[in-house]
Parts: C-alpha cells; sequence; structure tokens
C-alpha cells in the first residue's frame, strides 16, 4: 500500500509532501482510499463533513440494536513539507489490521469501519481537524464553509469541486451514532517512546489545550536606503521581539511556542515594511500556562493577540485508554501495559473524544522524534508492531465479550469548542 | 501627463505602485514614453540595455562634432507598493521643462533628450539599475540575461517578450558617447530638504556606498506543537538575532541597515522552519562602516553573509555638482547655491557617474521624507519648482556657452562594480 501512496503531492525539491486539502493530490488519495475499502468488499460512504468511512457490516442496524461500530483511521493529507507517516500509516495500519484479522478467519461481532478525514492538517485553509470538527458541530458549518485559502478560494468551494454537498454541511447525527468507539493509529510525534526501553507502540493520554494567535504589526513604509534610524517605524523589529519573547515565555512556564509562519509587507530587500504578520502557536499542559505565553509575546509585541483556534485539554477516556494499553502491552515485551504519553499535537481523535465520542489512540515509536518534515520516520518493525497492537485492540474492541460504545461513553456527547490549531 | 500615468499599476488595496520590469504595466509606461517623445518631435530610440531615449537633434553628428548631447531623464518603473513620484517626476519634469524653454522660443546649441532607464527598481529581477548598469557595463550581460523572477522567467525571456534583443545586450558605446552630460531629478527620500528653510530644490552630493546581503539561517523542520525547546533548531531565533543586530549595529556605526525581506519554509502556523533566508541591505558613509554592520550581523545570525550586490561609494563631478547648484539657487529664493546633499540610496545617475559620464541630480522636497511607499510626496509647487530648475539648468548646459562633455568629463570611462542594490 505504501508504495501506492509514495509519490503523490511529493516535493521533489524537498522530499516532503504537499497534500491540502480539496486539490488534486487530495482526489487522488481519497480516491486510492475508496479503492483499497473496494477491494476489501467494504461499503464506502460520506458524512456531512466530506469524511470518508469504509465500513463492513450494517452500521445503523447495528446501532438501532445498541451495538454500534469500531471504527479505525486517521488522515491522508499533509502540512507543508510534510513526512510520509502522519495520517497515512494510520489508514494503512487499520486496513493491514483488518487484513490481518481476517486473514486469521476471525469475524466481528459487531461492525467495523475504517475512516480517512478531510482537511486534518488545516495546512490550506487555516483550522487543523476541519472534517471532524464540522463532524461533531465543533465548527460551525458556515464557518467551515467560508474559510479561504491564499488564494482566496472558499472551502466551500474547494469542497464542492470534490463533491462534497457542501449545502448539507454540519454536525452528521447519523454518522456519530454509528461509532461506538474510535482508535487512531498515529506516528509519535516526540521521542517520549525512543527514549524507553522496548516500547515500539503507546497510548494517548492527553491532548494538551493549544491555540493559534495572529499578531498584526503596524509599521510605516519607507525607504532603507534613505530613512534615519530615528524616523523609522519599522514592524520587523517588533517581529524580532515577538519571536525572542515566545521562546523565553515558553521556557518561563514551561509550555511550547512558536512563532513559524509570517507575512512581510510588501517583502522587499529596500522596502522598510509596511505590515508584518506573526502567527503564534502555543501549547502547555494546562490552559493558563498558555495564556500566560501568549500575553507576553503580545506585550513584546506591542500589537494582538487575535485568537484564531483555541482548543481546551483533551483527556481521553480512562478506563478505555487503560484497557488498550493492557491489550497492547501483551501483544509485545514483558506484558506490561503499553506507556500512556500526553501528547502537544491535536488530532482527529481528540476532536471526537470532546464531543464525547469513545475515542483513543496509539502512537508508534518515531526514533528521531521529527514530524511535520520529511524526516518523519518510524522504523519498519515499529510499523508491523503497530498494526499487530491495532488488530489486537480491534479483536478486543469488536469481540462478542466488549460492551464497547456503552461503558465507555462519557455521558451526553456535547458540541465543545470551535477551535482550529493542532 | 500626470493624469495618464495615475492609474498605471496601482494596487487598489495599498494605494501603492506594482510597476515592475517587463510586465505589462511597464510596457504601457514604456509606450506612454514613446507617445509624450513624438508628440514633440523628438526621435525615439533604444539601445543595447533596453533604456529608451527621445532626442532632439542629431546626437551622433553632434559627438562626432565634440559636441555630445545633454540628457535629462529618470525611470518608470517602481518597488513594491511604491509611490507615484519616485522616477516618473523625473521623466515628467524633463518632459516639462524642455516644453518650458520651447514655449519661450529656446533653442539648444547641443542635442537634448530625455531618457528612460528600465529596471531602476530591481524589485522583480534583484538587481537594481539593471538598465544603466548593462548600458555602463557595469552589469556583465549573461548575468542580466540570467537574473530570474520569483516565477523562474528570466531577465532575458521578459524583456525578449517586450522587443529587446537580448542577444545584443551590454555595454553600449554609441548611446554613450551621444551624452554629454546626464541630470536626472528625483523626490528627494528624506527630510534635509524639508529641515531647512525655504529649499525646495537641491543638488546630489555623493551617494553612499551600499549593497545587499543574503543570510541562508538553517534549521530543522519539526512539529510545533510536541517538540521540546531544547530539541529545536529553530531558524527564527536567528532571523530574530538578525534583525535585533542589524538595527544596533547601524546605531553603532552610525549607517544605515535594514532586514525587509525574508522566506520562511515552510511558513505553516504549526511547523518549525526548515530554513529561513534573510536579506540585509546596508549602507553608510564609508565602506568601512557598512562592512562592520554586515560582520555583525553574521555573527549574529550564525550564517552568511552572501553578497549579492555592493556598489562603492559614488561621488558626482564637482564642478557640475557647483554649477548647478549655483543655477539652481538662482531660480528660487534668495540666490544663494542651492544645498548639496548626500543620499543613501543609488540610482541611475550615480551608475553613470561611477562609469565616467558626468552626471548629476537634482532633489525635490519631499515633506514627509518617506519614500518607496504610497505615502511618498512631493508639494505641487515644490514640483513645479523642480521644473524651473531643471529647465535653467537645460538651459545653463545646452546653452551655446558650455563646454559641457569636454570640461566635466573624469578622464577615462571606466568599468566599475557589478553591483546592485540601490
Amino acid at each position: 500500500m505504501w508504495a501506492d501512496l509514495e509519490p503523490v503531492g511529493r516535493d521533489r525539491r524537498t522530499g516532503g509532501y504537499r497534500r491540502f486539502a480539496w486539490t488534486a493530490e487530495d482526489a487522488e488519495l481519497r480516491a486510492w482510499f475508496t479503492d483499497q475499502a473496494r477491494r476489501r468488499g467494504l461499503d464506502v460512504t460520506g458524512d456531512r463533513a466530506g469524511n470518508l468511512w469504509a465500513w463492513w457490516g450494517d452500521p445503523d442496524a447495528a446501532a438501532d440494536a445498541g451495538r454500534p461500530g469500531v471504527v479505525l483511521g486517521s488522515h491522508l493529507d499533509s502540512v507543508p513539507d510534510g513526512g510520509a507517516f502522519d495520517g497515512p500509516l494510520g489508514v494503512l495500519s487499520a486496513f493491514a489490521a483488518l487484513d490481518r484479522l481476517r486473514s486469521d478467519g476471525w469475524t466481528p461481532d459487531r461492525p467495523v469501519a475504517v475512516a480517512c478525514f478531510a482537511d486534518e492538517e488545516g495546512a490550506r485553509f487555516g483550522v487543523a481537524c476541519a472534517g471532524s470538527r464540522v463532524l461533531t458541530g465543533a465548527l460551525h458549518p458556515d464557518r467551515a464553509r467560508g474559510l479561504t485559502d491564499a488564494d482566496g478560494t472558499t472551502w466551500a468551494q474547494a469542497a464542492a469541486a470534490h463533491g462534497v454537498d457542501v449545502a448539507a454541511l454540519g454536525r452528521d447525527e447519523q454518522a456519530l451514532r454509528r461509532v461506538g468507539v474510535f482508535v487512531e493509529l498515529h506516528v509519535e510525534q516526540g521521542r517520549h517512546l525512543a527514549d524507553l526501553d522496548d516500547a515500539p507502540v503507546g497510548v494517548a493520554g492527553a491532548i494538551w489545550p493549544h491555540g493559534r494567535w495572529r499578531f498584526d504589526l503596524p509599521g510605516r513604509a519607507d525607504h532603507a536606503g534613505t530613512t534615519r534610524l530615528a524616523d523609522r517605524d519599522d514592524p520587523m523589529l517588533r517581529l524580532a521581539a515577538a519571536v525572542t519573547t515566545a521562546r523565553a515565555a515558553a521556557e518561563r512556564h514551561a509550555a511550547l511556542a512558536t512563532v513559524a509562519r509570517v507575512r512581510v509587507e510588501p517583502n522587499g530587500v529596500n522596502a522598510i515594511p509596511s505590515a508584518v504578520t506573526a502567527w503564534l502557536d502555543a501549547r502547555g499542559p494546562d490552559a493558563d500556562a498558555v495564556r500566560r505565553v501568549v500575553a507576553d509575546v503580545a506585550s513584546a509585541a506591542g500589537a494582538g493577540p487575535v485568537e484564531e483556534s483555541w482548543t481546551p485539554p483533551t483527556t481521553f477516556p480512562v478506563r478505555l485508554r487503560d484497557e488498550l494499553a493492557a491489550v497492547v502491552g501483551r501483544t509485545h515485551g514483558d506484558g506490561r501495559p503499553a506507556p500512556v504519553l500526553a501528547t502537544g499535537a491535536g488530532h482527529d481523535a481528540g476532536i471526537l473524544a470532546a464531543a464525547g465520542v469513545p475515542a483513543a489512540m496509539l502512537f508508534v515509536r518515531n526514533p528521531t522524534g521529527v514530524s511535520h518534515s520529511p524526516a518523519e520516520h518510524a522504523e519498519p518493525q515499529d510499523c508491523r508492531a503497530g498494526v499487530q497492537a491495532l488488530a489486537a485492540v480491534l479483536r478486543h474492541l469488536a469481540g462478542d465479550s466488549h460492551l464497547v460504545g456503552d461503558s465507555h461513553a462519557a455521558g451526553q456527547r456535547g458540541r465543545p469548542d470551535d477551535g482550529g490549531a493542532r
């Protein structure tokens, strides 16, 4: 399966991937997903948010009978110059886990699906996990429709061109009630597992609160060769202060803060900029730490912040998490429970969990911890361990004995934040 | 004449101009120049560098007779979001000065021309004064042909599409020998005149040495939400150090330094950049001060510098300068010589002077000193004073009594630097 995907959206210069939502590359990836599902006899269906589901069994009848399905999956889109694993590893591993159990002659006791979430990275339209957010109602359909890319194309125009019924966009009760539990396998985006002994696969504990803030740094355009230093109002100096302060504040508050995207107007060598726009990505173990970082940067930059997204902390259901840690632990090593990791990255599984859908994540060891980069990597034997773990989880959750969707449902399924970072 | 030019290449959002070399806007401006020249019965001719000349009289016969012509002019292209005056004021004032003298029944004693230099700003291809540099041989034709814009189009492709014979590109001896003296009128790009009493027009003394340096700041792409601060190699921190140091070093060395153009890869909100490229524009009263600034920035940034251009100090011929200051002084105020100003900005007149062509500049007062910006301005009465001064200069230089091209020629006409900033 890897060989099919390897060339799609790959930039020859950087070796990284550019697979942005609702592009030709994305269409090719979604067609690949549909083809893989059909080869396995699965029924491919969409939802009111542009996501794809490949079902084995009748999920509506099962939901009616109080036995909603087990869904595995992830996403196929990428950040600019992203790696090969972030997203695709979860989708491929889901198909591979299903294949493995079927080749053993196993049949599930409830419907099983592989899901492919739309526009998870938010690389083109700025809101991450757009597919899962619209699905759960965390992102209002009007806001989703109106998101624009750098060329002024709206999310609605782009998605409609790929066959999505954007007039019907919104929270999809029917699609959600089919999901008894969702498990997303993902390459780890850090070195927690790599720093442990013999831990190829871990289980997600919590997702840190995170957000994106925009700073519109004002200035006055002027000639770089003739304007006295004292007469200048150069917004690049504010940018420098914002960058430096973001790092210092993150250290001070034990959080993470990054200025990784800037826009300079007019961006000419000898033209003092009229304006600089900077985006801050900030995350931390608790919301207070993040808010303190943002306030420090705003103070240093003398502008903003404009909050573009905010996602409160997400804790995956504890019983489900511990159950999966035990199941995964039995598939390798000495049988002790798999490690439980917190992460600063957002995921579709986190969006579902925040909306009250029982959800969990498995992480596959990443030897360098690098992600969102062509250097992102997981060793083949660790990928195999991931498939083995996911198969064991599927067998456990979709087996007759398991009361999925009942024991783990965290009460009412709410409509949480309207955020967008990840 | 202003009314014809006002809408060409104007950005409705910013109010600034985007008139880049060898674009549709540039073609419109060059067609306007040709039309204005023909209305006045001038002969429009090109040269081996893409510049336009509108001659009154036979410049070759006059050059043969040891009486080369008097040329006024400037350029019509702009920086991104530039103002209306930088360039066009010099071309329009040249036509207006000619009109004024002709309406008085004046005829020159030697040929007179209005020149329109190509690609003065270097906004598209990165090398300023490309037209005058190729004309004098300061820019090698192979290098000029190979310059590329952001889309990968070469200068040769772009210029050829506008009718330039790029195979013949290079120093043009015939065009140069026609020029006894060149006088460029320009809006002042600072507040020297505005800070004086009653000085609407000044004369250029020297152009500071100036250059452009590129800093390729390395880094490692990584996920902004998961990578520990200690594990990061974030080139944005190097950019911040470069920006802060450029300002501090400029203050320390009494120079000017600006980081106004940056490129961030991949420029995604949650992707620690793999690389940042920053360009430094530095100028100063002497080359040593500029070199010290560049070294300080390189040390702070931990990279570079790659010199993209370097222009040594240019002094306009002193006798010519003092003569014009006296002529201009008699056209307004108390008759004292017009003030002589040094400037940090490069100009075509400076390129010609550096190549040994007698050249001078007049500056028209700019009330705010702002330039390379939509806020660039000159009051109508100061523009009229500029035309009056330029007409007096033309009458002086092209009159029978004046030994232009002989007394001011600074010896052999050399081939100086191969630089590119301005």
